[in-house]
C-alpha cells in the first residue's frame, strides 16, 4: 500500500479525531458525536444524512446541504456553512431551486441529498418527489441559487451518486432502484450521461450480500458517499441493510470500484465499517440506523472523515486513514 | 386572542412548571418525567394511557382511571386518585363495573380511557373487547363504582372521546373506525346519541394528513384528551401516526373544530406539539410513543397541562398555553 | 315440521322450478340460469347481488333494486319491475335519493342491496360509500322516489340487512363490521334502533366457523336476504367465505335465530347449500362466488326462492323448501 | 369528426369483420377467436402479448414478434410471418439478438413485445430482464437479424412502447415503472432520447384512476400498442388493472394524448372497450386478462384491429372504428 | 433405453387409452375425464388428489384412498375399490383409523392420500392434521382396517410420499416441510426409519427451479405418486407451483433420482408433462390444479397411468410410456 | 414446598447475588449486567444466547458454547470458559465440528445453542442451517472437539432443547417447528429418540396464550435453558413473544411439566418472570429481547442463574429461588 495514490485537494485542517487508545477499529466514532443536534434550526425535527464539501466563502471553508426534516417532518434540503466542517451555521429557510422546466418544478419533497464537485460546478443530487422518489439533480456555483437540471430517472429511485469526474467522456451516476415504499430490496447500479440531461448505458454493480456471507447488507444497499478516485481503484462506502423482527437496521462498509469501468467490484467488505451501537444510533426517529452521505479527505495523510445520519435524527462523525479502509476491503473481500 | 374565552371550572393550582428559559417549544415536558413509573403497582408492568378530571374526594383534589397493564401483559383500568396531579394513589385493584346488559357484561379487556363531566356524571370511555375492539362507556359519580352503559359502536373502533357537554341537545363522541389488529388507517368520526345508548348520524371529522404537508399524522389519527372548549372553536389534541421502517411513531398536534358542528374543522397544525424525543419516549414496551388522553386547563391563566402515554410504559407531563396552542394551530394551518 | 309457521303474505305464483328429477339437493339451481345477462342495460357489465319483493304496480307484481356495475366498473343500485319475477325490466337509470341530510348525501358508490318491508314502507339498505364502506338506508313506497335516512354505523360495514317487522319495539339490522379493502374476517352483529336514525344495543350473533368443521365459511360470514320468520325461529341464508391458494369462494347456507333474541343463534348448517359449481358461478368478474341477497317464498307451499349473485356477473336462482331447509339446519347443526 | 385526419400507411386489406348485427359495442370481437392457438408451436405453453406489423416479405404481407412461453414457462419471443394478418406462421426457433454491449447481452427473459416503425427501421421493446425488468431495445429491418441497443432505463420497467415518429426532435417513449413482483401500482410515463441510447426528460403522462370513477383502471396502467397519430392527438389504447378478492382483471380503454406534448392527455375514457368476457379470456394460464400489444389500422377507413393476449394464454383480435373510439374516448372522458 | 429395466406387477389389463393420432405429447389426458364426478358421494363436494394401487378383493383389482371434501369442505379420506381402475366404487364412510397413541389418535383433518405396498402391508400416507399438517401414517391389509402409526414428523409437512420398498435397509420417504397456510416456498426431503416410528438421516433432494429456467416449478415443489424403480433410477413424478397475479398454477413434471442415494438426483425435466388446460382444470374450487397422486404402471409395456386431482374438485387420467419419460427427462434435464 | 427435591449437582459457588433490598420481584437482575460485553472478541459484534454449563478444566469451572455473531453479521458458535461463570474466556476460533456425515457437514450458519449434560456426555443441540433453520446436535467431552450428529428433524425448527436424563428410555426434546423467516407463530412440541439418530413420537405440549389472558406469550412460545428436574415436575423457563406495532418482544416465563410425560403441562405462569426493562434490553441489534438459554442451580439452596440474551447484543444474568419460581408458577397458573 506504500505506492497508494489518493486523488482529491489537499486539505490539511479537515475535521479529525485520533484513533482511541486501544481502539482496533479501523472507522471510529467522534468522541463529540452527534456533532449536529437535532433542533439546530427553530423548525427542525431532525438533521441528518447532509452532505458536505470544501467550499471557499469568507469566513468558512465547507459548504452543505443538509437534510432537516421540520417538524410537519416534511422532509427538506437547507444549505450550510462551517469554518472547521464541524460547527455548522444552517440556513433557517431551505435551499432554492431555480431554472427547471415547468413540468418539474413543482418540489414535493426532498431528502438524502449528495454533493460533488465535477469542474468547476458542485453538482446536488437527492432523492426528489416527482410521482415517486427519483433523483433530483441541481448545480450551484455559491451554494445560494441552486440550478435544477431533469431528474435523472423515472422513479422509483433512491440513492443517486455522482462519481468526481466524468467517466468516459461521460458523467457518471450510481443509484438504486426502489419501490414506492420502505422497499425491501435494493442494488447499486451505474449510469451515464453525455450531458447531465439524457441517462443510460445502465449496468449492474452489485446486489446485497448472501445471509450467510455478509448479513447486514442482506436486503438492500445503496451507495454512500461521493466515491473516492484512488490508484486501487473508487473506494466506495455504502450503507446495506438487515431486517430484524424488529425492522430495519443500516450499518456500513466499503468496496473498490474498477477505475474506468465502475461497474466491476474489485473487492468487497464482508465485514462492516460502522453499525448503530451508541445511543444516538440505537435511538431516535428510526432506530438503529448509521447512513453515511458524504466523506472529506486528506490525500496526504490519507485521512478520511465521513458525515453519517444517526437514527435518522442526529448527525454524527466518523473517522479513518484511507490505506487501511483498502486494506481491510481487500483482506476482508467477499466477492 | 385577547379576547379568547375558555370554558371550564378554575382550577389554579393544577399541576404546572413554566417554560423551560431559551426553550421556544408550544409545549414542554415536565422536567421531573415520567410523573408514574411503570412499575407504581406491585403487578403493573406500565401504566400510561390514563385519563384524570377535577374530583374532590376527602384530601384528593383529582381522580382519574389509569391504564395499567399487568405482567400478564393484560390490559386493565385502575381508578386512581392525587392531591396536585401529579402523584397518583392509584387503587391495586381494577375498576369494577356493574349494571351491564349480561350480552355484554363479561370482561375481556379494555385501555386508553378517557373521562368527561356531562352536568353531574363523570363519563368513562375506553377500548373495550366485545368480539373485537370498540368503545365502552360507564359513568360515575364516586370513582367507586362505575355503571357501565351499552357500547357505542359495532366493533371495530378505539379511541371514543365524549364532549364535556351535550351538542344539538344530544351526547357527543368523536372516534376511530379501525380493523382488530395494528391498524394502518385511522380517520376521526363524530356521531350523537339522544341517550347514551344509540348512536347515529356519523359525520367525518379529518383523514389523515398527506405525507407531504404533514408526515407525522399521514397513516392514522385519533382524537386525545376531552376537547376543550372556548371561543374560537373546541382545542383537540390529537395523536397522529407516521410509519417508518422500524415501525410506528406516535407524535400529536392540535385542531379547533367548530362549536356547532364539530365536524368541521376550523383550523388543523401542520407541525407537531410533542413527538417523541426523551428516552422514556424512545424506549419501553413500544417505542416511540407519545399519546395524549388527558388534559387539565385553568381558564384564568390559559394554561394547561396534557397527560400522555410514553412508550406505551409510562406516563408523563407536559405543559403549555391555550392561547398559545390556539395561535399556533391557526398559524400553522395545514387545511 | 307439521306445525311449523311460516309468516309472510301468500305468494302462489312466485317463481318456480320442481327439483330435478333424482336430484337430492335440498336447494337447485333454475335450469334457466343465470336469470338476467351481464349487459341487460347498455352501460351494464355486469348485474347481480340484487334484492327483489312483492310490489304490485301496473301490471306487475314485483318490484327490486339491482346491483347494476356500469363499464367503468362503477358500482350503482338500478330499480327494476317484473311481472313473473324472472323477467326484468330494470330502469336504465340508477336509483335516485332524496333528503339525505347534506353532509352525507354526495353519491360515491352503493352496492349489494337488500330490501325489506317493515309496516307499510320498503327499505332499502345497501354498503354506502362515505370514508369507507357503511350501511346506507332509504325508504320508498313507490320505488321511484327513495327517501335517504342517516347511514347506520360508523364505516367500517357492510351486509345490512334488517328484519321484515320490529322486534322488541325497533328496528332490527344484521351488519359485518369490515375494513377497507378485500376484509379477512367478518362476524354478523345484530343492532337495534327505535327511529332508523340511532343506533345501538349491537350483540354478536356468529363467527366464522372452525376449518375443520365448517370450511366454506372458516374466513367471513355474512347475512343474505330479509330473514323469515318462522314457528322455529328466523330462517336466515347467509354467505360463508373459503380461502384458497387461488381467492375468495363464496358459498351459502343457513341457520335459525331465536326469533325474540336474534343474537342467539338456534341451529346452523355445517353443510352449504349452494357452493360455486356450474360455469357461470365458477367464472366471470369475480370467480367461484354465489352471493344470496334476496328470497321470495309462499308459506302456503314453503316455497323459497333465491336471487344470489354469480361470480360477480350475472343472477341466478335457486329454489327448496322452507320445512326441508330448516331440517337440513338443525339436522346438521354445528352449534 | 368529419375533419379528422390518421396517419398512416394504407393497409385496405387489413384483418376486419364487420359489427355483429345488433351490437351497439364500441370494440367487438373477432368471431373466430383465438386467432393462435396455445400450442401453435411443438414447444408453446401460450401464445399472446404479441405485436404485428405491416411488412413485405415474399409472400408475406404482415411480421410480428410474439410472445411464446414454452413448457418450461420461460418467456421468449418469436419472429412471425402472415399473409392476411390471421393466419401466422411463427418460427419455430426465438428472435437472436446481435450486438449488444457484452455487459448486458446475456439473454435472461424477455416478453410482452411492441414494435413500431420509425424512419426505415423496425424497433422491437419489451420486458427486458436485466438484474429485474427493464426495457429492451433491438432494430431490424428484415424480422431476421435484430440488433440490441442499450436498455432504455434502470429496472423496474415494463411495457416500454415507442411513438411511431420522433417528437421535438427525439426518439420519444412511454413506459410503467414497475417493482420486481406482481406489481400493484403503476402509472404510464413519458421520456425522450436523442440517439436510442440516452433517455431523459421524463415526465409523468397518467396514473390509475379513481377506484368510484373507473374501477377497471384503479389499480396500475400501461401503455398498449404503438400509438395512433390522427388530428385529435395520439389515440392510446392501454390496459387498466382491478384487483378483485380473486386476483388481477386487466381490461382496456383509450386516451388521446397531445401531440406535441404527449405527456398532456386531451382525454381518457372512463368505461373499458373490451374487460374479459369470453371464455377464452376468463380462463387460462392468468384468469381474465386482455392485454392488447398492437393494432393495425386504415387510415381511409377508420378501421383498426387489436391484437390482444387473453387469459396469459391466446391471442384475440378485436375490431373497432377509429373515429368512433376517440369520439367515445372524448365523450366519456373522465379528466 | 433398450435395457430399461422396470420394476413392478404386470399390470397387462391397467387403465389405458393409447396417443392421440397427431398427438406429440409425452403424457396425454383420457378423452373421457373426468373418471370421478365431484358428487360421487351424496355428501361429497369434490373428490381428487386419490391414491390407486393394484389389490384383488373379490370382484374388485384395484383398491384406493380418495380425497373426498364434504359439503361442509371438510377434508376426508375414503377407501375405493375397482375393476377396471376407471369405474370406482368408493366407501360412504371415511376410512377408519385404530391402534393410534391416545395422545394422537384424534381425528382433525386429512387430505392427499398416497398409498404404497411394501412387503405386504399396504402403507397409506396422508397430510395429517396435529397441530398442524404434518404427515400421518397408516398400514392395512384389507382397505378396511387402517392400523395408524406415529406421525413421521414435527408439524408443518405435506406431500409424505414412500417409497415402495426399504432403501439401506430402511423405509424411505420424500415429503415437503412447509408452514400453515397456503405454503409460498417448499423443498422435497428424503428421510428414513428403521421401524416407522423414529425418522431421520433428512436429507435435501430438490428445490424450486430458478424461474428463468423453468418457472412452472419455481415457487414450490412436492412428491407426487410412489417413485417407479427403473434400471435407470427412480422415476419421481412431482407437482411444481408458479404463482401468477391470479394464484397458485399447479403443473407436473418428472425426475430420476439414484436408486441407492435418492436424494441425489439424477435428472430433472425442465418443461412440465401436464399443466392446467382442459376446463376441467382451469375451474373449480381451486382453480388451475393437475396434482399427480397415484400411478399404475406396467413393467412389460412401459404403460404408466397417473391419476390426478383437477381444479381440487374432480379426478383425472393422464397416460404415457415409462421409456419415453425417463428419455424427455434426460434429454430436458435443468440440473 | 417443604418436601420440594431437585436434581443436580451441588454447584454452592455458582453465581449470586442477593435479591436486592425492597423487590418484591420472583426473578431479579443481575446489579453489573450484562455481564458479556458485545465485542469481547475483536471479530464480535454481538455475544448473547449462550448456554454454560459446569465443567471442570484446569483453573476453570464452568464451560459453555456462546452465540457469538461476527462483524459481517455471520452467526457463529464459539466455546468458552469460565472459572467463576461471570467473567468468560471465549475461544477467538469458532467451535469445530467433526464427524459429520459428509451430506450434512458444510456449516451454513448455527445460533442460539443451548447444552445438557446426558450421561456423561455433553451434547450441544443449536439452530442449524440445513436448506432452512433445523435442529443440529453435537457432542463432547472436552469442549475441544464436537462431534456432529444427524440432524434432529427436516427444517423448519427452533429452539431444540435437550432433557438432561432419557425418559421412557429415549433421548427427549423439546422444539419449536418454525418456516424460514421471522416465525409469527410457534409452539412447543416434544419427541424422543432411541438413539440421537432417528427421531419420532412427536407430541404437542404448548401454545401461544391467549392475547387476554397472557399477553407476552401470545404469538409464539420457545423453549429456553435445558429443564430442570424437580418433584414438582419438570421445571421449564421459555420465551414468549408479543408483536406490538413496532416489532416483537421477547419476555420468559415458567412452566411445570409431567416428570414421565412432559407434553402434559402441570402449569404454567401467566405472569412473566422477566421482560425488557433495562436499557441494555430495550436497545441493541433486536431491541426489547430478553431470550434466555441456559441456568445454573444449586439444589441445597435452591438457588438458580439464568443467562439470558439482552436485545440480542449482550449478555445478562438473572436469579432466583427454584422453590419460589415453582410457586409463583401454580399461583399464577393460566392452565
Amino acid at each position: 500500500m506504500n505506492n497508494l495514490k489518493i486523488v482529491g485537494p489537499a486539505m490539511p485542517d479537515m475535521p479529525w479525531e485520533d484513533r482511541p487508545a486501544g481502539s482496533k477499529e479501523v472507522m471510529w466514532r467522534y468522541s463529540a458525536n452527534p456533532i449536529i443536534p437535532r433542533d439546530a434550526l427553530s423548525t427542525s425535527n431532525s438533521i441528518f444524512n447532509s452532505a458536505v464539501i470544501p467550499f471557499k466563502k469568507g469566513k468558512y471553508n465547507y459548504a452543505g446541504v443538509f437534510r432537516c426534516d421540520d417538524t410537519n417532518r416534511r422532509m427538506r434540503i437547507h444549505a450550510a456553512f462551517s469554518v472547521d466542517g464541524i460547527k455548522w451555521d444552517i440556513c433557517e429557510e431551505d435551499f432554492k431551486l431555480v431554472g427547471a422546466d415547468p413540468e418539474i418544478a413543482e418540489w414535493v419533497y426532498g431528502y438524502d441529498p449528495r454533493v460533488a464537485k465535477i469542474d468547476d460546478k458542485y453538482y446536488v443530487t437527492w432523492c426528489n418527489g416527482y410521482h415517486g422518489p427519483t433523483i433530483g439533480i441541481a448545480w450551484t456555483d455559491d451554494f445560494e441559487t441552486f440550478h435544477q437540471l431533469e431528474n435523472a430517472f423515472i422513479p422509483f429511485n433512491r440513492n443517486g451518486v455522482l462519481f468526481p469526474r466524468k467517466i468516459n467522456g461521460r458523467f457518471a451516476m450510481l443509484s438504486r432502484p426502489s419501490d414506492n415504499g420502505h422497499t425491501a430490496f435494493g442494488d447499486i447500479f451505474y449510469s451515464e450521461s453525455p450531458d447531465m440531461e439524457f441517462w443510460g448505458r445502465h449496468r449492474h454493480v452489485m446486489s446485497p450480500a448472501a445471509f450467510e456471507v455478509s448479513a447486514w447488507q442482506c436486503m438492500k444497499i445503496g451507495a454512500g458517499p461521493v466515491p473516492i478516485e484512488t490508484s486501487e481503484g473508487w473506494l466506495l462506502l455504502y450503507h446495506g441493510v438487515l431486517r430484524s423482527c424488529n425492522g430495519y437496521v443500516y450499518a456500513f462498509g466499503s468496496a473498490l470500484l474498477d477505475l474506468d469501468q465502475p461497474w466491476k467490484t474489485i473487492a468487497r467488505s464482508g465485514p462492516y465499517l460502522i453499525s448503530p451501537r451508541e445511543i444516538y444510533e440505537l435511538t431516535g426517529d428510526v432506530p438503529n440506523v448509521t447512513f453515511p452521505c458524504a466523506a472529506l479527505h486528506d490525500p496526504a495523510t490519507g485521512r478520511v472523515a465521513v458525515y453519517y445520519g444517526c437514527a435518522d435524527t442526529v448527525t454524527g462523525l466518523a473517522f479513518g486513514y484511507i490505506p487501511e479502509i483498502i486494506d481491510f476491503t481487500k483482506k476482508n473481500n467477499i466477492l
